[in-house]
């Protein structure tokens, strides 16, 4: 990212040519204008800091950092839909618009939050996707950018968040499969460094702690969060010597491809192996139905404009009460997926 | 949305304070600033066109306009996301940045385009869900605003589009059905005036007609467009008397539903009613394999980029070869999904 200084060297014209060029006025060639337009956004250019604070309080759009490609592709979306419904419903109240974020997975999110922050045309982010170590949150605090994260992070930019009530969903799962009878338990996490793997696997690790179990490192499967990494897991649980009879799943997409690894096989959730994982719309169709923790998206997404409004100067007046920090509760709903554990 | 006038008029502060606020000049108080710059955004004021098309030259955004709700929540987002992957690959050679501009089901679409129109952050759009009439369409063309639509409309700005090949999809599924003997042919439609719903059940009486068949208007099934509309449309499939012995599916996700919903009348897809749908992650793990058409949504993101870029002047030079308006071909996936009709 480069200042009119850079981009004037850059072009080989004066400062002053360059500005006029930028700011619209009149006396400018309009071969000159265009080529300092084309290098300006080529070269990322960044307008001086006051002009940009100026042009933040007034762009009436709030950004959502979301990671696409073809590795989450199945995972997150309905999810982020359902979220962004709710983001919306408070969004429209203040007359401000959403706008989707795309990091490309081929792209570092770091630079690409850099580059969207110098365009500076949201007045407050919403980040996804938080990392165990995340420069995203160190950036934002710098700059001062209102933002608030959907997830925990090791890195703490003072910003507030809500995540998942991970904890919970482990414990009460954890809890539900040792009622039936079973010890071999097994958990998913993601193949990434997204920090709601470790969150979760630290969780389900101390949720069985207290029933006087281990978690075998062999029995964390970690996998992509789509529909063809639950196909994988289901090969690789199948393969295991003895197997577990239990698995709680992290995400809300694998369970399709689980549940059809599984058939391959011929063993059946509930009867065969206890699953229990996310609902999604998808998975209120699975046959037989899956036992899984629901939460309103459209809640969590309320929530998480309402706090970062209650951030931001020209809105914190309206939303003084918000949590800064929360667990976002997630309800299990019984199916017919998590059986009594075979006798051994 | 206001000009300055206006705004200085609500404010009752002269239009000169007014500009100099909106500008950044140093000699306006902070707090007529803020006010300024509140007003500005609440009342949706809009700069004058020279500003604001320069300003358009240099944003370095790309929009792609979706929507976002209930209704369509479980639909498009994977196909979204992969489409995205494509867009985002063509653009990140020349540094610019897709953002998905959202629009809530709770708002009109026109009034949502203009919004973001006048908050001039992109350089150029990309439309979603093309309607029948689809006034979005004359806006950007009478606003010179460059644009391509994924999908098609009766309302022509001269835009170049893509749209899927629901023709070339009906007359295949339509040849397929009727030579293993089907003659009761169902289709399925989206419930709204989305301009896909008209193509496909006209390019579906055509294809049937060939045949010297006709498409009953009660064997055209409405639904919303996720897993529940499958679900709804299995449950009046079996209601009807006689019975469809074929259904085709014009969208991805609705398969899910309709397979449980079928499964729980003890009807087996492929044995007892032929379905060819829509290929999606979901897809390839329903059981028995849905023979279903699958198309590159990266190359189509791809395509639609590169012609987007070809009507940029900036860009212009760099994709001068791009088709105008296309049909996207799809392929037809051999499943178990679509067996004989039974002997009636």
């Amino acid at each position: 990212m480069k200042g009119i200084r850079e981009l004037a060297k850059h072009l080989d014209i004066s400062i002053g040519t360059v500005s006029r060029a930028l700011n619209g006025k009149p006396d400018v060639n309009p071969q000159t204008r265009q080529r300092v337009l084309e290098a300006a956004a080529s070269l990322g250019y960044v307008a001086n800091q006051s002009g940009r604070s100026l042009r933040k309080g007034a762009t009436g759009v709030i950004g959502f950092m979301m990671q696409t490609g073809s590795e989450i592709t199945g995972q997150g979306d309905t999810f982020f839909m359902s979220v962004f419904d709710g983001v919306q419903t408070v969004l429209a109240r203040h007359k401000l618009d959403l706008v989707a974020l795309l990091c490309s997975s081929e792209e570092d999110p770091d630079d690409y939050l850099k580059r969207i922050v110098a365009r500076g045309f949201a007045d407050g982010l919403i980040l996804s996707a938080t990392r165990r170590h995340d420069p995203r949150i160190d950036l934002l605090a710098r700059r001062k950018i209102p933002f608030i994260t959907l997830g925990r992070s090791l890195t703490d930019g003072g910003q507030p968040w809500i995540d998942l009530d991970f904890e919970g969903m482990a414990q009460a799962s954890v809890d539900r499969f040792v009622a039936r009878g079973h010890r071999r338990i097994a958990i998913t996490r993601p193949h990434d460094d997204i920090n709601l793997g470790y969150v979760f696997v630290d969780a389900c690790r101390q949720a069985l702690r207290r029933h006087g179990l281990d978690l075998a490192d062999e029995h964390v499967f970690r996998s992509t969060p789509n529909e063809a990494g639950g196909y994988q897991i289901a090969r690789q649980l199948i393969a295991c010597t003895p197997r577990p009879s239990a698995i709680l799943l992290v995400n809300e997409a694998i369970a399709t491809g689980l549940y059809r690894g599984l058939q391959e096989a011929r063993l059946l959730p509930g009867r065969d192996i206890a699953v229990i994982g996310q609902q999604s719309p998808h998975s209120h169709f699975l046959s037989p139905r899956l036992t899984s923790f629901t939460l309103s998206l459209r809640d969590l997404g309320i929530a998480l404009a309402e706090t970062l409004l209650g951030t931001m100067p020209a809105y914190r007046d309206m939303y003084p009460e918000q949590p800064h920090r929360l667990l976002w509760p997630m309800t299990l709903v019984d199916g017919e997926s998590d059986g009594e554990a075979p006798a051994d």
